[in-house]
């Protein structure tokens, strides 16, 4: 891995929506980037062990496979399958780390929820193990608590990780989600501590709000986060790996790919970087 | 204070917002209401003498007072001198509880917004202690942290109010703010155990949010939070006041107000009543 901060920047290819795999690839690459973080839609469309080989003969590492997870429904049958599809195709990518967006709530009980994501969690874990995958957590802003993730802060994730070892579950830390938490201190430096940080992914809050949360994220440096502060708290918790950047805004898909990244690279410099290697 | 659960019910005057002070007073006593919780515009518009006789010639109990707060300004001198009127006015009122949102970030540094909620709260607990008035800390949802509040859990709040008697400060358990806390049963049995529940509040967590979150407040039963489950932990915790239906909503306001109180009545009997004395 470079020891260059810059060196660690990696596109998410839901940053570049209207990309197919090979396009996000090849613009990575030309644009210097040394890693790219992937979702499964777009390794599907162009198909595992061809996606594989584009990452490969392009020389890109793979930050992370995006997503598993969806755990919480009341029959979970199809959920686990589909969740050692994920595992697979992490292992055949060759990312370690699989993120897990856990679920939402089906009715009205939370707590029977969680306990699900739990159960299922148990099951998944021997087999990511043998396939030497991760399951990454990732905490979701309490804004998507109802739909999309019952697991909300890092603490919490890290309490739903401990009873696995570090190399079999692990946590995301993305500032999007995680920047509001008064406990976010103490949950980087544990999650540092128990080597259980598999992505840190970087994006901004905007203000106002889209009127849909899920594409509210803006380019670092067009809302509120302070990317060094947090990113400090994450180089001090001794993350060595990719920065992920990860924004789902209808206006950054609608702007030409190429450009988007350049923007990106600049505001990884400018924002992040300095405060991936100070301190 | 009235034994029966159903006596403990509120109207908050956002609830019914196209009421004046009076409409919304008359109509919560013929309703059979036995409290009140009161905004600040409204206790303006009326005049804060006549808003205080009207209540109380209506035999209504002020169950609060809403809001001071918004104390994160990097000039916090025009803030502090509203925050003592608010706490005149509650005195005034006959509440000893005044709800403090306590406002969001002005730049991008959270943790120093956070010191100035901290020094603020400092130079106004005297002035309460002094009107026998309690400083509610209300916790907002993170969804809220950048433009309203940089408390977002019941945790965070109790941590600000721990230097201070529980009689000077205090927290509110709103359940569309803190929901989706991991930690709720802890910090609402905390509170409790402090003596620091200084109001309980219901409205619902509406699926789909609405475009803004502000007026994504729903009617208890109209979307996903567990009230059984909530109030139980607030019963369990001691809590003996009242229970303020505050709901920021459109087709709610636009629908005319007897209506609105008259279903609030009903979903409180059924959703919340029964835990809050049973257990």
């Amino acid at each position: 891995m470079s020891p260059d901060a810059n060196g660690r920047l990696s596109l998410n290819t839901m940053t570049t929506k209207a990309f197919t795999l090979r396009e996000a690839v090849e613009a990575s690459a030309a644009a210097g980037l040394e890693a790219i973080g992937l979702w499964r839609d777009r390794v599907a469309e162009a198909g595992l062990d061809t996606a594989a080989k584009l990452v490969r003969d392009n020389g890109l590492r793979v930050s992370s496979l995006c997503r598993g997870g969806f755990l919480t429904g009341v029959d979970g049958a199809a959920a686990l399958d589909d969740n050692r599809r994920a595992i697979e195709e992490a292992a055949t990518l060759g990312t370690r780390e699989l993120v897990l967006v856990v679920g939402g709530i089906p009715d009205r009980d939370l707590v029977a929820a969680r306990q699900r994501v739990a159960d299922r969690l148990d099951e998944l874990v021997p087999y990511a193990v043998e396939h030497d995958v991760r399951l990454a957590l990732e905490p979701l802003h309490p804004v998507f608590c109802a739909d999309r993730a019952v697991i909300s802060t890092l603490g919490q994730a890290l309490a739903m990780a401990a009873p696995y070892p570090p190399a079999a579950v692990g946590v995301v830390v993305d500032t999007f989600h995680v920047w509001w938490d008064p406990e976010l201190a103490a949950g980087i430096a544990a999650a540092g501590a128990q080597d259980r940080i598999s992505s840190y992914q970087v994006c901004d809050w905007l203000v106002p709000m889209m009127p849909d949360p899920l594409v509210s994220r803006g380019m670092m440096g067009d809302g509120v986060i302070d990317f060094a502060a947090i990113t400090a708290l994450v180089r001090d918790a001794g993350y060595q790996g990719d920065v992920e950047v990860e924004i789902f805004n209808e206006k950054i898909w609608a702007t030409a790919g190429s450009a988007v990244i350049e923007t990106m690279k600049q505001r990884f410099r400018e924002l992040v970087a300095p405060a991936l290697t100070a301190g």
